[in-house]
């Protein structure tokens, strides 16, 4: 049985998604469509996507379910009169949150994601242009503006990893790839050692990294696992004997990837919101 | 009064971020100070969170709030015994969904941003490799597999929404830089006359686009007021010729600009988590 779920914001529809996904991804043996519906910023458009909320019930035979997160009561009020079960984020936590604060909610339209509620904006589109230009070891003269330095062998995650600190944070992340030739020297390439205590390596299991490869370069020999596996083997030495701190993707997104790179170095966010 | 503020979750913080940031936004005239901390998943870590949260607690002589979205009942209940006020995500909601569901929840930590969540992960990841193949015009021959291609003149926000699109949405979204001489012809240059249907302009007010341009080349024609007004024009000028759908992104942040467009153009995210 298929169940609607409706994720309306005034803004983005970010924080409703995530906190939704959050919430359903608890119940993973059911099964759901889901719709965002952002912008939602006027009760004409309230009540039309409460027609649309009605029209799913009606199509599933089930209520749908809303995680909503409208700042003004007026628009709630005209989605919480359509027939879905409503996760109601602000009608229910700003109440405690005034009373705790002793102060009124501004009630104005969710900014969370917008340019003016961070000052910080600009530096995560400086961090981005900064991964861009630094990215796959393209330039090392700018690694003493970095944050941290990503190192690995070509495609063990480095560069989206890069982006995400970057668009979410606001952390200036480059990266650098260890190809055959560093590997075969018994040193740190250059631009690498004089920033060492900027350096975290990722690491990648061979059959994985065999599979990402392959669709890059089918058949050649950097993507044979035979290869994988010598350089994985290769780089994680080097990363033992010079104590650079380092993590295993395989199993992990590229959000997990980036927080834990935060988690485990300490490097602190750019942007605070 | 500065009074922090915790964002606790067993994964990465992003969804507890996320809903806390867009609560605390409505209470705009407060000041905090804002700590997340990820990977609670052991009653012990939950503990030395407590410990952290009672010397805010002291040092700022008023208690902190926390934002948590901890599944395990023991690890949330070991957080609970702070002196913190517990905005409770999974506490508040879980109930009531069990209930509407009819189905218990399967208390499994927040995989939410995990790569088991998300079947759709490596759509993400290929996206980005796709914006990041066709950046800035870099290659026009796969323009065929774009969902979306973005034009603008240089340092319009191409680049940042392209690779937000495709780390968020998994949209695959190309960008093409609008030229002196692309201006002058008088007609679309030949790779996006040919997927004119793809095509999303990006437009921005020439006083802010000079200020951005000048922090890449200061005092450069480039970045001149006067060459900002006339590309801009002319680029707004070509976008009413060939009815391109358009947006200002002057006062949007790269959020606000990719779901915009999304809006626009109907286009379907490929990740669907």
């Amino acid at each position: 049985m298929k169940r609607t779920v409706f994720f309306i914001s005034d803004g983005t529809g970010i924080t409703a998604e995530a906190l939704g996904q959050s919430l359903l991804s608890q119940f993973n043996t059911l099964e759901f469509e889901k719709v965002t519906l952002p912008y939602i910023d006027s009760v004409d458009k309230a009540r039309a996507a409460a027609l649309r909320i009605n029209r799913a019930a009606e199509s599933d035979s089930i209520r749908p379910i809303i995680f909503d997160t409208i700042v003004d009561t007026d628009i709630r009020a005209a989605i919480s009169e359509s027939q879905g079960f409503m996760i109601d984020i602000f009608g229910t936590f700003l109440g405690p949150l005034e009373q705790e604060f002793g102060a009124k909610s501004s009630y104005t339209v969710g900014h969370s994601h917008s340019i003016k509620q961070s000052s910080n904006y600009e530096r995560r589109i400086e961090a981005v242009n900064y991964a861009l230009d630094n990215d796959d070891g393209a330039r090392t003269r700018h690694y003493d503006q970095s944050d941290v330095i990503l190192v690995g062998v070509s495609r063990s995650g480095k560069t989206p990893t890069c982006l995400y600190l970057a668009l979410h944070y606001g952390i200036r992340a480059a990266n650098y790839p260890i190809t055959e030739e560093d590997l075969d020297s018994n040193k740190l390439p250059e631009p690498l050692a004089q920033h060492k205590n900027k350096l975290f390596g990722l690491t990648i299991d061979p059959e994985r990294l065999a599979v990402i490869r392959n669709e890059r370069r089918p058949n050649s020999k950097y993507s044979s696992i035979k290869q994988c596996i010598h350089e994985v083997e290769e780089v994680e030495m080097i990363y033992r004997r010079e104590k650079i701190p380092c993590m295993n993707t395989t199993d992990y997104s590229v959000e997990e990837i980036a927080t834990r790179i935060m988690v485990s170095t300490g490097i602190e966010r750019r942007s605070k919101n």
